[in-house]
């Protein structure tokens, strides 16, 4: 196979690029707040969402209307837009060294069980732009509701080079 | 205009006077916990409730008995707690110098989809008083409940000088 | 009595010790992520369920088919799998110099609101294993579900020597 060819990626940009993700436009907030917070080594990012150009991609419930599936893909889909909203802030991906929590906050209903299948849409987004190297720790809640009526929210604190 | 006359506000304490805000009695612990702890330049607020002297302000949920704006008020209390609790802590507010994370949950029901009109009770106010170039990131979720039955609670992580 | 003859416990793997208190096994991932990071001088801890072995010790939701009192016993369990996950990570708990955050998530149902005595569970153990002079911040709240059925899942952001 040619792609074993390949020296191994360098960083995450080189990993995005080959994986061939284009990242969507970054998020921009839904109030009086800003989309990442950077205090020393720490990037405090702010609630994701399911969200491309503002627009909800999903909306309702994993258990009811919405299927596991279905929160994978919008886990997903919140985490690119993360990952849109770190590159504008850092402005490179390449400058994340570590990942301290992925907090994936579903709307769940009834008695779904099935969380971990919904978060790993996030972390193996994560997995496959910054590495095991950098596996991130994780909360994974089952919510109430989302803002917006969206079935998932992705949280991420990053540890960055200064 | 007057108001245009006089010099900006040098700090969040300058700016609480300003506003004629007088911060409510500090909170007081639930259980055994403490109401913040600082490790480095980090501030972590314990969960802040719409409490004045320990007595709620507001019970219920948003989207069922209470309204947003309710909530909204309630979202404002909880902030002005955790003000006194920051001040409380560190002898004054000025010596907060960024917002890592706010937290706003929200004890929500049925469909309620406009949270971030609630948690805009709480950012509006820190912008007040810490201004534009302190604004948080934010993290906003519905839950099933917040202790004794309240409708809101606030997280804060902040960055004080050392 | 004797045991007022041994001089003060030293730290929190004695205070374990003198409690009689084994720790389970560590935790191990429900998916791509790791039970702990370390940043600087934070650590942070996956979200940690009432677990041994992997084996869900509960299911259900505290004020539906589980009482408050099991949610407490639920919440005990999590926190000595979160100090299985500690002491796996740092090789002591005698490192953990501070407890910035506690978060509690109970799986409520209908009207609950003793939120703080479930809570307690976890904080009772950390004052008996870290001392008083490590009270933790506290963030409870209540979820509409936790991973797999459970009804507590823990949080844990602490400071630990470098």
């Amino acid at each position: 196979m040619v792609s074993s060819e390949k020296p191994p990626a360098a960083g995450a940009e080189q990993r995005l690029k080959d994986l061939g993700i284009a990242l969507p436009p970054p998020p921009t907030p839904f109030g009086a707040y800003v989309e990442a917070v950077k205090i020393g080594k720490l990037l405090f990012l702010s609630g994701m969402l399911p969200v491309i150009d503002r627009k909800p991609q999903y909306v309702g419930r994993v258990g009811g209307e919405l299927s596991a599936k279905d929160g994978r893909k919008a886990a997903e889909i919140a985490t690119l837009s993360a990952l849109a909203a770190i590159k504008e802030h850092l402005g490179s991906l390449d400058k994340v060294t570590g990942v301290a929590k992925l907090g994936v906050y579903i709307a769940t209903e009834g008695d779904f069980r099935d969380h971990p299948k919904v978060a790993d849409g996030a972390s193996e987004l994560l997995l496959k732009v910054f590495g095991t190297e950098m596996l991130s720790g994780r909360i994974v809640l089952g919510v109430a509701s989302v803002p917006l009526g969206m079935p998932v929210e992705v949280e991420l604190v990053l540890e960055v080079a200064e």
